[in-house]
């Protein structure tokens, strides 16, 4: 069940506040986020895989090496990213988180966000942190989803309530992504929160599963972040029989958590930058899984595809370029491409070949601000979604915007 | 050397011609071209690795299954792709080219570039291929490359003229890529032709070594077209002795095709669908050489960089970025990187730390019509280079207008 205005203060457990600490340069805006438990956690995270990595990920890979956490600290604004002395930076700002809320620095996850290359100072945080500490309440989730915003044009969050052998556990959890206050690519940051009682080891598989299916299926440029970090922590305060296995409650508690990220992983996809439509593709009949969602991803990748939905053209040729040129083993010469929306649905494609629709009535569909590509392969039982966003003037106009 | 107003039929005993035969609805220009040789050629060709692909290349990598072929014939406006009875017209095709010039069917190269998903009629072909075969002539090499422009804004032709032996040879060539009449993705053809005598064995060997360096490294929008096709004719009129194995000659003639698809691949990103801009690549120091490609295709590829570009913006955090991304095993701790054009250079990036620079005099620079990218990955002796274009309003507009 989703809870309304729900965050990721909703689990049992759980505080949050966000601050103007004057990171963003000229702007008042909230650029600082805390969220602590009132317990130790179990903690899990996935990060990004670019080779240019930013400081902060060095540090919270290492904090929550142990499987622990207890809180995360996260400014927006610079993303302590090919900055100098920033890996000391991240380390001095968990010390401080550390002190402030009377916890070790090693159980702080750490996490920045903005623009790549430009040194970070210690002084907002000397600022900043106390003033969290002070502000921290059950009622702040949406502060702190507001704090880690960067050109994002609204916040992102949702919390979810579930069962586990009939107790009620909760996630929660918050996003940023696609915006830049200072155009760069430090872009999707994900905090988990939840007060259902599960191992370490449990979480990270349940997330490292569940981001195949999720954040990983969504695209708005193809750049790959140097900061993206998703991190949940599980402080147990539900009180369920603990997960430390495979079996019912686990699936159960998968199954939360799937709901939770691929809410967040449309709203981030939704607010791409410059953006004005919601791109889904769902493809079924591939050969497995993996192939579904490599295709469904080629296509909503495509900035000629992506171009086509601005447009509101039913362009379907380029659904099958995108189908084509995807990597994996698999026959492009049977695929069936509906394209849906609330205004109604229309097949264009039959067995690879054009099939007899009406363009005004294609055009009335794409019109709509959520866009679904259906694709059956025809081949297999593999199926897979994902979701990207429209190529827009926008899009070029904010990253052809000079840094200022 | 390269030859002053060059192309297809500056190598002896080639002709050429470029007909408008009704292919591009309402449009009353070239759509179809012909290019013929005097004798039979060694023959060799690369073709797009899109699963989705046009019917035309099924018929032509038959046709030249024996190295050999003695004409192209290409028409743009459609792509015969995932249209009905592709094949059976690619082959009524050829069979009617060979019939006006007293060739056998399989030694007819055939292309076809324009929409995909459209029925391809046959009797533009009927009206066109005697136009064509009565319009040949040895002058007519720009007509060929206009016929086979969609959305392209210039005809892309070269000739260079090299030395073989002592024997003096040439190479030319035209293509067309990156814009569409009728969006699509059936974007990019290349024809070649020599007069260097070689066998099909050492061209097809050449070809395949020299798009790696040239038309695989470049980028307009990641979208892998269903038409790619790079055909060269060798008809050996030039009198070198025959090319049949590895050595000096073989380097020469290499070298000059080198020469020739590098220029071409530089126009086609120049050209790039709403391009203002030609951006180039060069990494050097890593680890290899296919590493060094694969990190420059990555920069000249990032819709951030190319819209930071547009905007004459000096994001460097976007280069590090894409280079982050890249595949490969290389590290990213060390890199410095340049940008310049012809009004100067600022080295934006040292040890992949932001290196102090005049963000005015960097905007100067980036907002000329030809800017340069230099990588130094600090690591290796392997270099590669790619070439692009940025990401504008217009690749947008053209993108996300209906077809019509």
């Amino acid at each position: 069940m989703i809870l309304e205005n729900g965050g990721v203060c909703s689990p049992k457990g759980f505080k949050a506040a966000g601050a103007a600490t004057g990171i963003k340069a000229g702007n008042s805006g909230l650029d600082m986020a805390l969220i602590v438990s009132d317990v130790m956690c179990s903690a899990a995270a996935v990060y990004t895989q670019n080779k240019v990595c930013g400081a902060p990920i060095t540090v919270t890979r290492r904090n929550i090496a142990d499987g622990r956490a207890q809180a995360v600290i996260c400014n927006s604004g610079n993303a302590n990213t090919c900055a100098p002395g920033g890996i000391e930076l991240a380390e001095k700002v968990c010390e401080m988180t550390g002190d402030a809320l009377n916890l070790k620095a090693e159980d702080i996850v750490v996490a920045s966000t903005g623009v790549i290359g430009q040194k970070l100072n210690i002084e907002p945080f000397e600022k900043g942190i106390p003033m969290l500490a002070d502000m921290l309440s059950a009622e702040n989730g949406q502060k702190a989803a507001q704090a880690i915003m960067t050109t994002d044009t609204v916040p992102k969050s949702i919390a979810v309530e579930f069962q586990i052998s009939g107790v009620t556990c909760t996630i929660g959890a918050i996003a940023k992504g696609s915006g830049m206050i200072n155009p760069n690519m430090a872009t999707m940051l994900s905090f988990i929160t939840t007060d259902t009682a599960i191992t370490s080891e449990m979480l990270q598989k349940a997330l490292s599963e569940d981001i195949k299916t999720s954040y990983n299926q969504i695209c708005v440029d193809g750049d790959t972040s140097t900061n993206d970090t998703v991190a949940v922590l599980a402080n147990g305060l539900a009180g369920n029989p603990v997960i430390d296995g495979e079996g019912e409650d686990f699936d159960a508690f998968c199954e939360a958590l799937n709901q939770v990220t691929v809410h967040i992983a449309r709203c981030l996809a939704r607010d791409g930058e410059g953006a004005t439509k919601l791109i889904e593709c769902n493809v079924e009949g591939a050969p497995d899984d993996r192939t579904a969602q490599i295709i469904s991803k080629s296509v909503i990748a495509s900035d000629l595809l992506k171009a086509a939905v601005f447009g509101a053209d039913a362009n379907w040729g380029r659904v099958l370029c995108a189908i084509g040129y995807a990597q994996g083993d698999f026959s492009a010469d049977n695929i069936d491409v509906s394209m849906s929306s609330r205004a109604g649905s229309v097949l264009v494609c039959a067995g690879s070949r054009h099939n007899l629709y009406s363009e005004e009535e294609a055009s009335r569909i794409l019109s709509e601000e959520e866009i679904v590509i259906d694709v059956n392969m025809n081949q297999g039982s593999g199926k897979a979604t994902a979701w990207g966003c429209d190529l827009t003037y926008d899009y070029v106009r904010i990253n052809g915007d000079y840094r200022s």
